[in-house]
């Protein structure tokens, strides 16, 4: 069935959530014009209904493969990838000096949702870049950014991350990979990298890898690890692809899905390479690209779970079963009505608070303001996870509406919960999200959480004589939230915080959805009003459940030893 | 990593959950001695770890598959099944006069839950065959009885459930498969049948489909419907396989998981066949066959939850990652104990609700009182629709627990969670379950809800001196489920009910594992009550949450249109 891309829902987000009009009022987006707003949401939606969904079945059934040492991509991504490039959506946020269309992070949000709804393995592709584009921005020097930034806006090479090895994931620090000075100014990088997605291709003229290494004489941990860029062709004088650089996919995993994504082993054997920042700075440079791909890989959980919703929606619509009035189809089944309003209201509220955080980086972007910076920060890891959860619990749910249908991948459902399974994992599992977020952007006594959580309350009390009850709840929900913050600060020992981190993210983001659904009850058509209802009435009162479990603390969970797990 | 049968739990929930002492008091379960359960613990136990355990990748690896009309299954499989038959354990609790052991329901449960988590495409066969010896011994004649379920015990021959069709899935009676008389007795069966489990196989000498079909008078709808025995090969006078019937498989399913077990779609052409119970009766039988069958995927889920959670408590054992203290592995990570505490409660949870189905069903049979029939068939779709809820959402972390590894399939962790995905669905999905608890087992009035539901009270009350706080949550919350109930009950109209039928039934579900745990907590060792403790106080407060979904009825969710959903 036909993706459809869900333009009013971003339209609707843009006027009454994110306050778009005031990031198009800031010098720095003086060219987000209603006209080009318009414009983008449009063309991006036609090419991911158009180009893109029609590839996501073929990345699936003929997954990328290696043969002698060379990734041969699903048929038609390398036209599905033209299509990304030629639109200029790879360079969307970029700077303009480069190339780069230099527009706000809410619309590119908007146009990785729908990319990645279409087709998220071809998808992944163009964000791995989007995040490189960014950290050279940051912190290349003028000769790497100008030789490079332009090749990866225009789609004409792709860029990587290369973070993870056998023995250091979550815990980057522990890597092993070195890198050498050659004497000339570049670096000798050899290691081995795991889970490198898009590692190579059929399409590009270059595939440029972003290394993290460390020098002879750096440190143990994450302080001693630099960040190189490593080409798979080295440049040559003209800033062509020149040589080939001494590096090699070594393999590609045999995935649960994705299938359309090479992710490989790399392999690097004094690779030349070219430092990023200064010397021992790589995780900073490292956290500039993750924070961006954070942000993107929870649109992609929002994406696809608009893909599922709209699959099983069809099918629900189409089905017969049972004697039902209405359609006769089994929607009218008020189980299957239930689920498909959840799968709607989830995503509304997920797709709300990628905004939310699309917007903060854009604003803190145009006003060098803290406040705004710190409300980017804390809602990166919230955006990340709750979009990536709301993914693949869509997804489920997209199957269970399929029946026994939803088993057999003919159908497509299963796909993209097998699809979507590893954005909960990669770019910091959720797990890791959430102790960041309890972590360290609580570091700041809580301050950025309360300010979120008052303009939560603001807007219910905003709301307070339209939507009386709804409002009542959601403000009642954002004050448990609140105190529950308040313990969460006041626990000096991290793990009585990261005992209960996850339901804590949990919590936070069902408020923030909330707060974005009593903003659809309040400007919303019916329709949207409807649904708000079912939220706020149905999905938010598990706040209650999850702060209860967060103010748990760690005693009792740590008291349950490794013993008593293995009993 | 090895799988490692869960005999300690079975023994305590029968010591402590399910009064086996009170089944095997009972004439009919004399022979349930002491001696005889810890023999079956400990062979079906070894069985498993020692033989399917081992076949399950390759189930995963090498699908069964059709060549020339015949199905190959996969490597092992056959060596497998000859060692469940000859164990014993697909007759366990059939009738001692047909070869049966006649041994009770919670024994077969913790068998079935030990080959499930070793092998589940495997241990679907015997399942299925089950389902077909309860149906056969309740409602076929003394002819049909006496030549089939020696051989279906023995593991000879193995038996099917054919109900659905393409345009009847949950709603089985839009049937159109017909049986037109013979005049010799027999029947003529025609019609084509979907997701037929192990349809056929290479390793018995028969296969016996039960196929509900319509009888040329047979009126529209459920009530027109009969059950037929179609064997695969028609018995010759001395009861062996004589000449093939005039069925046959038509394809085999290309399925997410549970690969090694074959999903066919089935072709009758005028087969012969043999009524089993009256005219117009078959969906009378089929409810024997499924109430069984019900039971026994709840089962299957929660011994996939089993096996998912020893995979990953081994891959955090082993794992380094990160400054931790203690062991230096990944299980020193407080979320990563949450994960993995959660898992391990819910598995408790689960497999003692299973447990207490299991033995009201014993007690319905060795008493014929009507308190545990009604409680057995209450309890029946909560033990199906958590038990797989529980598979699905335990297999989920297991996946989270492995990271990156999660998502590579080598790993095994991701193979869990596809194979198990199908059990909410198949046997009624879980929405349909819970549909029946809220409609025709509320039927009585809710009289068999409030016993088990005071049960639940009288337990807190008993464990108030030990345990005051875990008591103290478990008493209210079994009090907010019976007001809950009441105000369920007293909704005439079915709609009111169905809206909130699944966040019911896992309330409902939350309730009785807290039931369960309270007992772990007074009756089993520290490290059983610092794992109740985990449930009771940060698991069970779901239960506020899912009771105010409950408690919103039909009104406003079915306000939200058809049209609405697709805005």
């Amino acid at each position: 069935m036909p993706y459809r891309a869900p333009v009013a829902d971003f339209r609707f987000l843009l006027d009454h959530v994110t306050d778009f009009a005031a990031i198009a009022a800031t010098d720095t987006f003086a060219e987000a014009t209603p006209e080009t707003v318009e414009a983008i949401l449009t063309e991006a939606g036609r090419m991911s209904e158009d180009v893109l969904a029609p590839l996501n079945r073929s990345g699936d059934k003929h997954p990328a493969r290696l043969e002698n040492g060379v990734v041969r991509t699903s048929p038609g991504f390398a036209d599905g990838y033209r299509a990304i490039a030629e639109g200029g959506w790879i360079g969307m946020s970029a700077d303009p000096a480069n190339g780069g269309m230099g527009l706000p992070m809410t619309l590119t949000t908007a146009v990785n949702d729908m990319m990645s709804a279409a087709c998220l393995a071809l998808q992944l592709n163009p964000l791995m870049t989007q995040g490189q584009i960014e950290a050279l921005e940051h912190h290349a020097d003028a000769g790497l950014r100008d030789l490079y930034i332009p090749k990866l806006i225009s789609g004409e090479w792709c860029g990587t991350m290369n973070l993870t090895e056998p023995q250091a994931g979550s815990d980057v620090g522990a890597l092993r990979s070195k890198a050498t000075p050659n004497g000339d100014g570049t670096y000798a990088i050899s290691g081995q990298k795991i889970y490198i997605s898009w590692a190579d291709n059929d399409f590009t003229a270059n595939v440029c890898h972003l290394v993290l290494a460390r020098l002879p004489d750096g440190v143990p941990g994450t302080k001693g690890i630099s960040l190189f860029l490593v080409p798979k062709f080295i440049p040559d004088a003209d800033g062509n692809p020149g040589k080939s650089n001494s590096l090699r996919v070594v393999s590609l995993e045999h995935k649960l899905g994705l299938h359309g994504s090479p992710t490989a082993v790399m392999e690097y054997d004094d690779a030349v390479g070219w430092m990023v920042g200064p010397e021992n700075g790589g995780m900073a440079a490292m956290f500039t690209m993750m924070n961006n791909a954070r942000l993107g890989v929870g649109t992609q959980g929002i994406g696809i779970a608009d893909a599922a919703y709209q699959h099983a929606l069809a099918y629900a619509q189409d089905r017969k079963q049972g004697r039902v009035g209405g359609t006769g189809s089994i929607i009218e089944h008020a189980d299957v009505r239930r689920m498909l309003a959840e799968m709607k209201a989830d995503i509304f509220a997920a797709r709300a608070i990628a905004m939310m955080c699309a917007g903060a980086i854009d604003m803190a972007r145009a006003t060098n303001d803290a406040g705004w910076t710190a409300r980017a920060a804390f809602l990166t890891p919230i955006a990340k996870a709750f979009g990536t959860d709301t993914g693949i619990k869509v997804a489920s749910l997209g199957v269970q509406v399929h029946g026994g249908m939803g088993f057999v991948e003919e159908t497509g459902a299963a796909q993209y919960l097998r699809d979507v399974r590893v954005t909960a994992i990669y770019e910091g599992t959720n797990g890791i999200q959430a102790m960041d977020l309890v972590a360290r952007k609580l570091m700041d006594g809580g301050e950025a959480a309360r300010l979120l959580i008052e303009a939560v309350q603001t807007g219910a009390e905003a709301a307070r004589n339209g939507e009386t009850d709804l409002a009542e709840a959601v403000w009642q929900a954002a004050e448990d939230l609140r105190e529950t913050t308040d313990w969460l600060v006041a626990q000096g020992d991290l793990q009585q915080r990261f005992a209960g981190a996850v339901p804590y993210l949990a919590a936070f983001a069902r408020v923030l959805g909330g707060h974005a659904h009593l903003a659809a009850a309040i400007h919303g058509d019916p329709a949207r009003a409807r649904l708000a209802r079912f939220y706020v009435k149905r999905l938010l009162p598990e706040v209650t459940g999850l702060l209860a479990h967060v103010r748990e603390g760690s005693d009792d969970l740590l008291a349950i030893t490794p013993d008593d797990l293995a009993a």
